[in-house]
């Protein structure tokens, strides 16, 4: 209980040789309000009482919401949720307020706003650069913790794919899918050493894919920016299509679209890395194992990757896993990247682009570090010392005393 | 030992409804290779093999060292020293390298190759400000902690000032002169009510200050620089002199310097809250209490803020404490800022512009933390997870199990 204080005591030594050592005690406080900018795809999870909202609230930061225009009743009600909460605990009405609206100059404003501390954002790498941008050129430059974009790369290992290309590819088929797409974590890249085994998969995908009914995207806007993604795709010279979704009626619907192309042409135009929102995803045809590592070296950052492996094939992942832990935030086996567990383990962030900030996450416990700071108090007089770094420990909290971890009540 | 890994496990639960929970366990890994930038008054403790360099090796982040033209020959020394060691321990040779000369093009170079991952600067505003603006600018933004700039408010009050103005005085000359006041947290602020004991206290620091000799500052760049902030301060309307310090022989020799001013006078130039490197001070006098919290609230970021005050003072230092908190990185009671320990409840930051990023601390343990990001691990087999996270613990270390802290060996 209350480990986010961090509390720390090294306690005086006033015999100490050649100075003696003053009491210091170290507990960590919040940045200040923070502006939480929602996401489209997730209106509970990751908006209006999000994960940035409710981190930035359990570290005592108030919290202004820029709402997203993609759901603006979800957000309205939600909003009413909290502000409701607000006043029936008591606590002052600034701790939370909702700006709505499609407007980017608000959003702007807000982050350039000095009383601003902190901002938490998850959308695209356009929206996210420009309000890093923003938050660097304010006088006082503060964190931007945005979610961007990311492929999240999956490697077929050889011994998986000889053995079970078309089950990989019937699950691959449906996470690709899964809420048309509309994910962070949604697979966009197969990474496999090509051969008879990968075009198994690449059929067995196809098959899988072309009998999935077309899903309605999330709004207009989202749909043609990935009709124009698999457009571009469709058109490139280095990719193949290997199947498209079944047709089918509906508003904004969707079809999955799979492409496939080689390692060369996929290091060739760095646009073929770039997420298309939606289910949309390239399989790329190495020549070997060390043109899968080269691959992987030159990604950019990501949220996830997903290891599809065997017993047989653990020796060549051994000496993959330093590449891949440089690149992403999340390494998962055997399973896709689809969902994300909301515990103390889990981190969703990686390295930019797939986030401005790598050394947090946004979802999990980890995610209340955004928004503290640390201070430290130096022979403090006791009646001044906050509850956490107390004598006698009156909140039973873990402490760390002179180095050794002292647990709680 | 072992706690930076941050090593959590939060084990499966496939019974769980309405989803089964995979195995997540998370560790933190090195961000990469750091550039360090060492300060000119700290050729061991702040340059080489200072904090920055220490706390990036121990986090296992390869070092490039922008060595200080200030110290090169020191400089060097530790560089070789450093690489000794480095071959004694069998680490490959890139572990360490080391950049002298004056050049800002060099550091500018190193902060925006695509292979640096942080950057760690100790010195000016200036100097913090434009590598804060080459990182934001690369390709890839990466975290810039520059230590900058603060002049160390002390708050007099009005019980320690009447009881013992005379000895806080005589206190105060010693620390604002140690070193030639080359301290990123030398004294350079006096915040108290106006009136008899506030007089009292200027007279004696004054008379304490005139009978100290002049001191020798580091580089003839670091003694003109002083002369002439503290030229603009005799010249300033707003602000009186109290005393300078005795006159004397000596190369670069800066004598010490008091100023008195009122809070009015103080808010209405912003340039008499920047730091003036070296023994420059000024007292601001204010109307009352409110007007001492005031003046707080309108400081910037700070490294420290020092308390003289007896227990008569204290509710009235309750009251301060929030607004103190937001502003400054360490606060301490009855000592004074110089001298800092080098321990786990250290916090050696601030918010800017004290530091770029006040989330961390360059002194004491807590400085790891600046390097590492995490990384999440779910459902990978037993022989690819991490020693740190594998069943049965081998490496006996703290780990976070289910939400509990299991301590290690």
């Amino acid at each position: 209980m209350g480990d986010w204080l961090h509390a720390t005591i090294d306690p005086a030594q006033p015999e100490r040789v050649p100075l003696p050592r003053p009491d210091l005690r170290r507990r960590h406080v919040a940045l200040g309000p923070v502006a939480v900018f929602g996401a489209s795809n997730f209106p509970l999870a990751f908006s209006v009482a999000g994960g940035d909202t409710a981190s930035a609230f359990a570290a005592g930061c108030p919290v202004v919401v820029k709402g997203h225009p993609a759901h603006p009743g979800t957000g309205e009600l939600v909003a009413r949720a909290i502000k409701a909460a607000v006043t029936s605990c008591g606590l002052p009405e600034g701790v939370f307020s909702y700006l709505p609206g499609p407007s980017n100059a608000l959003g702007a404003a807000l982050v350039a706003d000095p009383r601003i501390k902190a901002v938490g954002f998850t959308g695209s790498r356009g929206g996210g650069l420009a309000l890093m941008q923003i938050a660097a050129a304010r006088g006082e430059p503060i964190p931007v913790y945005a979610e961007m974009s990311s492929i999240n790369p999956v490697i077929l290992f050889p011994a998986a794919l000889r053995d079970r290309a078309e089950s990989i590819a019937e699950g691959f088929a449906q996470s690709l899918t899964m809420g048309a797409g509309q994910f962070c974590t949604n697979p966009g890249l197969l990474i496999a050493v090509g051969g008879a085994d990968l075009d198994r998969f690449a059929a067995a995908a196809g098959t899988a894919l072309s009998a999935i009914a077309p899903a309605t995207m999330l709004t207009p806007g989202i749909h043609a920016s990935f009709e124009s993604g698999v457009g571009a795709l469709e058109q490139h010279g280095a990719t193949q299509l290997v199947a498209r979704g079944a047709e089918g009626p509906g508003l904004c619907a969707a079809r999955g679209a799979l492409f496939i192309t080689d390692a060369d042409g996929f290091r060739a135009d760095a646009a073929l890395g770039h997420e298309v929102f939606g289910s949309s995803a390239v399989i790329v045809r190495c020549r070997d194992v060390e043109d899968v590592a080269a691959l992987i070296a030159g990604l950019e950052g990501q949220l996830t990757a997903t290891l599809q492996l065997d017993a047989e094939d653990e020796p060549l992942a051994a000496k993959l896993l330093p590449l891949i832990e440089r690149k992403v935030g999340r390494i998962l086996a055997n399973g896709w990247p689809t969902g994300v567990e909301v515990c103390h383990a889990m981190v969703h962030g990686g390295p930019f682009p797939a986030t401005s900030d790598g050394r947090s996450t946004s979802v999990g416990t980890l995610a209340i570090e955004r928004f503290l700071r640390p201070v430290s108090y130096q022979n403090l007089p006791e009646g001044l010392l906050p509850a956490a770094l107390k004598p006698g420990n009156p909140w039973g909290i873990a402490r760390r005393v002179d180095g050794a971890l002292v647990a709680g009540d």
